[in-house]
């Protein structure tokens, strides 16, 4: 989360277990996978209130197509909240979305897509629309987890930038005009697991010392 | 460390296992006690070389009066070059030392010390001189060690800002005249454990966006 206080409402007739089990996966995969610059704040809160007033039959358990249903419906409208977060990010001029896949898990997954997705160096890479793989893997090699460039693939904004343990003979050129998109996607495959994971974030620029050098509370 | 290749040479005579363990301790408390963005360089590195030409009678093991002087001294210079690299951190206006104590133990002072050198929102409000104390606690609470505000005191160039769970009733223009000072101390009591950790970093500013998001390799 990055300074937030969500709440989201539904009229679905459901148990506060289901609503619960249901809010800690989705809040799991979306807002707890956002990040402007790695700070959080002390009043970052979700909230989800339903009313039952949709009078369908009650969903109690926390399994089943009822539930499934609600949950997606759930997981849409966070997905979209979060990515708000970052799109709305102090200075941002992209919003970026980095994903990362064949790690030995999940949880590999996201200490990589957060590493990448918090570094500096990268989002002001992304800034100044540089396909720079080397920051990238750089921030993916000290992440804390097993990670070999060699068995490593990194794309940007669909162009293949690096792989096999070295950069692509990509087109300089065309890789920083695809970089002029607002919505900029970072795709690093680390090997052939079942792990992955999805970062929310934003780029790094002027606006945000802008912002946050010169508020003072 | 934050893209460096550091060399200290000595003529003192002295077996490489006293040298090796002499440098790992003085690393871990001044070069991996730096931090200007988070980011590391895959050729971050430190090496001592000894010529062993002092003539000094020679130290083989890693303890005693001659091991500890040699130790003494080697700390000196790596914790100036530490320093120096915070100092020159890109765009810095501000040299920042983060001391935290009074934890469990220096591991969980580490931690404080590094989210707090770490946080963006902490060092732009130091590059804005805004003594800002909600930011440098919310990067201690979010820092994965026990932190209780109740039990911490604030101290910003001297100047305490707050203790015992609740800000001081401090100056804010003096304060923020301190910290016009090119070198900004931190110090955060956590609470009456033993633990202690320092760390160096630098404010943030427009000037590291401009050298990072403008530089293309």
């Amino acid at each position: 989360m990055a300074t937030m206080l969500g709440v989201v409402v539904t009229d679905a007739n459901m148990a506060p277990s289901a609503l619960q089990k249901a809010l800690a996966g989705v809040a799991a995969e979306t807002f707890n996978c956002v990040t402007v610059d790695g700070d959080t704040s002390t009043n970052d809160s979700l909230a989800l209130l339903a009313s039952g007033l949709a009078g369908n039959a009650r969903i109690s358990g926390g399994s089943g197509p009822a539930f499934e249903t609600f949950r997606e419906a759930l997981f849409a409208v966070c997905d979209s909240l979060a990515r708000q977060i970052a799109a709305d990010g102090e200075g941002a001029t992209h919003t970026v979305s980095v994903y990362v896949g064949g790690t030995r898990n999940d949880d590999d997954a996201k200490k990589l897509a957060r590493a990448i997705a918090e570094s500096p160096l990268v989002k002001t890479a992304i800034a100044g629309r540089d396909p720079n793989w080397g920051r990238i893997l750089a921030a993916a090699g000290r992440a804390g987890v097993v990670f070999d460039p060699d068995e490593a693939a990194l794309t940007l904004c669909g162009h293949e930038v690096f792989k096999d343990g070295q950069p692509t003979e990509f087109d300089r050129n065309i890789v920083a005009a695809a970089l002029k998109a607002r919505d900029v996607s970072v795709v690093l495959l680390a090997g052939d697991g079942p792990g992955r994971a999805r970062f929310y974030t934003c780029d790094l620029t002027h606006g945000y010392i802008a912002i946050n050098a010169e508020y003072h509370t």
